[in-house]
């Protein structure tokens, strides 16, 4: 199936037996999470029926997510809770988890990690072995005594010198000492500076806008003059997690799935995936026909090979297959 | 006297009889603190000599600094403490007084404004009748009585409809619901964006570094998708308002002294004014040399005229005009 078809390269609304075709045409499915399967604890109506069909007939689906605010263990119990039956913890690729293996099993962090971040980070640190400063230990100031005080400020708090890695993430008990702490660490140009992911905001009910973990990152790229690692979409690293434990991902035969055109098209686009996008999320397809007029090939890239209303559009083509 | 006697253009490393020039012909000097002539509560040796003496030869003296964490009063007291006995508080031009004449007479907000940052923003807000929201009402959230509540979250928390501009500067109370209560009233495009300053960083002892007010704006630009508009240094502003409380104030009569290339060189350059680096705080003449070399005008708009160990190297030039 051409992208190409009906008119201009990419933003191809697709319907019916042309969702039929890219179901017979692709062997696995990668789909964003929040604004494409789910809105907080309410499923897309629909997503869990695709979802649970395209795992019983056979197809490979994974689920990647900049949300680092969960484990993967408690991911399985809301897929479970929203309807999502059918799905496993190894499918499951969060900035999370991704950064985790990419501590452990890439960079082979020898110290401690200082974390900007919540428990969804912290499990993870966890369970894949890689040490991490308690939040109380990254809190304490010691007295001349070596007594813990409080009232840490940067210019009484301790600093461990086993930091060799400063990960940021999603964290709503962010300070400014944190901030403060994670900019000194990073001064060692030999700490390594980590993103879960750059996601600059989030919509909320109600019109109000949850910041990003883009934003911590900005401020403490300012605070150093060095640019944060991101593990999270749009980089390419939570495919490769996939690849290197799963034998056979072949991205031609894969569909990225997604609700925002500057991480999830952006990332199929790095990974040499198709991409489509379901308007139930963030971008609308205004947003995705003014990048597909632009000259930039970076904007380029955010544009998605399909559209659909909501992935719940494709439950007509599974009824079509039979 | 040309900045391009010596060879290079500009970065002149001035001593005795060249410096006595420049007091002969200058009428203005317009100092930076921090770095300058001080460190935290320490004068930089000769600094308070060379400060009372051009005052009591009759120049204009002036203080333009982007640290917005104390009120003026405040620094006419520091002043005083570390032996700059004759200032007063309208030679004082902080970044936090500049915003409060700036959202005053300027911008003219009909309003509240939301503030993240400390004590000297509110006192000179207060003192210039610009009204802001208190820290308490800032923090509050109403439960179903109206009655305040804790654990306010952005999920939660009472959002005022009066807001009518953030102003961004220090605040190491910074916390992640300050950020995205700012976040929401920024999504008003009516709501206007200030910055006290952009500073990054700043030197502490021990190696550390406080994180500046820029790292703050970076991440509400990041969430907002809007650019601050900045009140202090290199931002003209400052120099505006020095302009308009003191008649005849002519940039070719005026020097620019400060140790930072990004901010307090760009500002001089700026408003037209020549500049002097002084090697007593961030910035070194190896980083100004760098930038004399680059073929970016705006690098070269960070180069300083004049270089100079300390200002206290004025101290024999004063002796040579006696």
């Amino acid at each position: 199936m051409d992208g190409a078809v009906g008119g201009l390269k990419g933003c191809l609304k697709v319907r019916g037996s042309q969702i039929r075709h890219l179901l017979e045409a692709k062997d696995t499915f990668l789909f964003d999470c929040d604004g494409v399967l789910w809105h907080g604890e309410k499923a897309v109506p629909g997503a869990p029926g695709v979802v649970n069909t395209l795992i019983g007939r056979g197809k490979r689906v994974f689920f990647v997510t900049n949300n680092s605010t969960r484990p993967r263990e408690n991911y399985v119990h809301k897929f479970y809770r929203l309807g999502f039956t059918d799905v496993r913890r190894e499918q499951i690729f969060s900035s999370s988890y991704c950064s985790a293996v990419y501590l452990r099993d890439v960079a082979r962090v020898r110290g401690q990690v200082f974390v900007i971040g919540g428990k969804g980070i912290r499990d993870e640190l966890r369970e894949a072995g890689v040490p991490f400063l308690q939040e109380e230990e990254q809190e304490r100031r010691l007295d001349v005594d070596g007594q813990p005080q409080p009232d840490a400020t940067i210019f009484n708090c301790d600093l461990s010198a086993d930091v060799k890695a400063v990960l940021v993430g999603h964290d709503d008990q962010f300070t400014f000492l944190k901030l403060a702490k994670a900019s000194c660490y990073l001064k060692d140009p030999d700490c390594l500076f980590l993103a879960t992911d750059n996601d600059p905001w989030h919509p909320l009910k109600d019109g109000r806008i949850l910041p990003g973990s883009g934003c911590l990152t900005a401020a403490l790229e300012v605070a150093t003059g060095r640019k944060a690692t991101v593990i999270g979409k749009p980089s390419r690293f939570m495919f490769e997690c996939i690849s290197s434990q799963f034998s056979g991902v072949d991205p031609a035969q894969c569909l990225m799935v997604g609700d925002r055109l500057e991480t999830d098209m952006l990332f199929g686009s790095n990974c040499g995936l198709d991409t489509m996008l379901t308007l139930t999320g963030v971008s609308q397809m205004e947003d995705a026909e003014v990048y597909s007029k632009s000259e930039r090939s970076t904007e380029q890239s955010f544009v998605p090979d399909y559209v659909v209303d909501s992935i719940a559009d494709f439950l007509p083509a599974f009824e079509e297959l039979d």
